[in-house]
């Protein structure tokens, strides 16, 4: 039921006609409250896209109402006039919505915008709106699985989570195959929530979860000018959980979409997860991690079903973390086949027949651990991303 | 000629059998002085082959008499006994070389070694040893293009140059195809010349020439444990060049050595120059240029003719370089597809059917400005970096 698991909220997912195939591309979020607190986390890149800098803004106020998202375009690197085509989408969806429902009288600034697909183009807006007018009108309890649809790009699949607390929940879905990268990238992500949470608590939980979770996914190293990830509450549950609970829950919607990403990344044959263990700090185990997660031999060697610790060691040592590299062990599924910066068990022992790879690195510097997630660099990945836009 | 072309150096290339195929894979340059000054570059991943670590101790002293490099074996992450083994190959050619020719009576710590191939095996010093007393035996003045073709890997050609100066000449060879990153990677390099010049001197003018040349070549963004370039100084010519003119030609020499590697990276179809303009200085030029460079979805785009400026914009946004994003101008291939940030001259206009790619990228942040070249990224090179090892 994705985002509309927890009371309070309804969506719908539908085609506006900004994909050409004539598949879902439109889905809108509505948060019926009593509540109506809200929190964000957004790209680190520095060239955002319109729907970001608007939702931004939406942020500061600390009240979000509803969501609009659309795939089939970015609205991003499209100047002022993309930034107008956002500000007149969150209009005509608080129009479109306040004109549906009397008990929901919002402004345009109560409405975030999400968009995700090729950046660059404007919308077409002659589709867009329409397309917002018929998914209020097809708002309803059960809409979260087709919201979740219509936010798809090269994505495979659709992506939901729910968690149960004791007595409220916690729903979410998110889209995102590729550019997956440090503090995200083409990612969107709506979690919502019936708990009661005041703003700074939501806010509190979601950089805790997504530093936890969508931060250490790193797929192909490039970060987006779209991610966006948004934590609504509806208060609907009249329960207030303390800040652990509703912590712990958020971060397991976001840990459970965060690894239905990786498995779908764009070309992956392989979903890997990175354990550094023996860091210092947990930044160096990141470090570490994100450095082995975006190499390219690396991730081309594991395509190949090839366990070639040495790439994976000449990766480690790209990185400023504390370590001696004459004490680095590296395991390949189990198999310890580097000790002491040489090798050690025979490679050929390393079965990476199946889909998920384990690497593990001991940095014998510190105790402290970190995982970070990524797949391999096949060709599917090439092909997908060679023939995107044209 | 290659290392022979200035007076003063002889060399060979063999086949000694350390690669299965039994194609040349071992090389050695001598200097014959009357002088033997010389100057290093190596890489800067803290995991440094064996050979490097030699190399670097020999380098201090500031005599090199030879040179010895090997392909079919990185010779890295092979703990102390893989150091062991590169002293024993100095050791070894060292006395091969004074055996054969009493001018030359030479210690090991005047034999710096390179290797290049797989990481994390150790060399089979049973095939290494006497494959260092036939390439002895067969040093010749003419022997630089077969030195050039021992060291080869996955390179499809010999890279060699030679630069001419008033009465003296800079003649070099590199290996090298992928793992061409910041900062170099697996890249051996020999220059030589038979200018009159100090260590310092050569230092100076070898360090200025990477700075400018191959550390600005990003080829896939990872970086070897293997890295060498190495300028050798036989005093043959009895002309001592000023340090500019010492400087010029040495860069030169890099640049048409680094250019070779670029159009030879594994699988590449395009060689790609990202020209940094507008920038406040050179640091951020270049740091702006490296990170499209490493962009697996430019790279990917490129390979697929596709100008996707919206992904030049992402990657320049992930930097911590001045500018504004709504002032970046983007050409590709000359036609000016953003302008301040968002689309400007039709995409289809742009011309991708050839071999060459120029990116230009406008900061409007300043006068400074860098080049920094790379490739795409192509199925041909997944298939041969998922094939490498096995």
């Amino acid at each position: 039921m994705t985002v509309t698991a927890p009371k309070g909220f309804r969506a719908a997912g539908i085609a506006a006609g900004l994909k050409s195939g004539g598949a879902p591309d439109l889905a809108v979020v509505v948060n019926d409250g009593p509540d109506a607190t809200a929190a964000g986390v957004f790209t680190a890149n520095r060239v955002k896209a319109a729907p970001v800098l608007w939702s931004q803004q939406v942020l500061r106020g600390g009240v979000v109402r509803a969501v609009v998202l659309n795939s089939g375009g970015a609205n991003a690197c499209t100047g002022p006039a993309g930034f107008q085509d956002t500000h007149a989408t969150a209009e005509h969806t608080a129009a479109a919505l306040s004109n549906r429902n009397a008990r929901l009288l919002l402004g345009a600034g109560e409405v975030a915008v999400c968009s995700t697909g090729l950046i660059g183009e404007r919308l077409p807006m002659d589709k867009l709106l329409p397309g917002i007018r018929l998914a209020v009108r097809g708002l309803s309890r059960d809409g979260g699985p087709a919201a979740a649809e219509a936010i798809m790009t090269t994505d495979t699949r659709p992506k939901s989570t729910v968690v149960g607390g004791a007595g409220w929940t916690v729903g979410g879905m998110a889209k995102g195959a590729g550019m997956l990268a440090p503090a995200m990238a083409t990612m969107l992500c709506v979690l919502t929530t019936d708990a009661v949470a005041g703003p700074d608590a939501l806010d509190e939980a979601l950089r805790a979860a997504c530093r936890l979770t969508f931060d250490r996914v790193d797929s192909d190293g490039c970060m987006s000018t779209n991610d966006t990830v948004l934590l609504l509450a509806s208060g609907a549950s009249g329960i207030e959980p303390d800040q652990a609970e509703l912590t712990a829950a958020v971060t397991a919607a976001c840990h459970d979409l965060a690894q239905q990403l990786v498995a779908d990344a764009e070309g992956a044959t392989k979903r890997i997860a990175i354990d550094v263990v023996g860091a210092v700090d947990a930044d160096d185990a990141v470090l570490v991690g994100r450095s082995v997660a975006r190499n390219n031999l690396v991730k081309t060697a594991l395509f190949g079903n090839d366990p070639n610790w040495g790439r994976i060691l000449a990766a480690v040592g790209t990185t400023t973390a504390a370590f001696e590299p004459d004490r680095l062990d590296v395991a390949v599924n189990g198999v310890w086949v580097c000790r002491s910066g040489a090798a050690a068990e025979d490679r050929s022992k390393v079965d990476l027949s199946g889909r998920d790879v384990t690497i593990r690195i001991d940095l014998h510097a510190g105790s402290e651990t970190a995982t970070v997630w990524t797949n391999d660099l096949s060709h599917g990945y090439v092909h997908e991303n060679s023939a995107y836009s044209s």
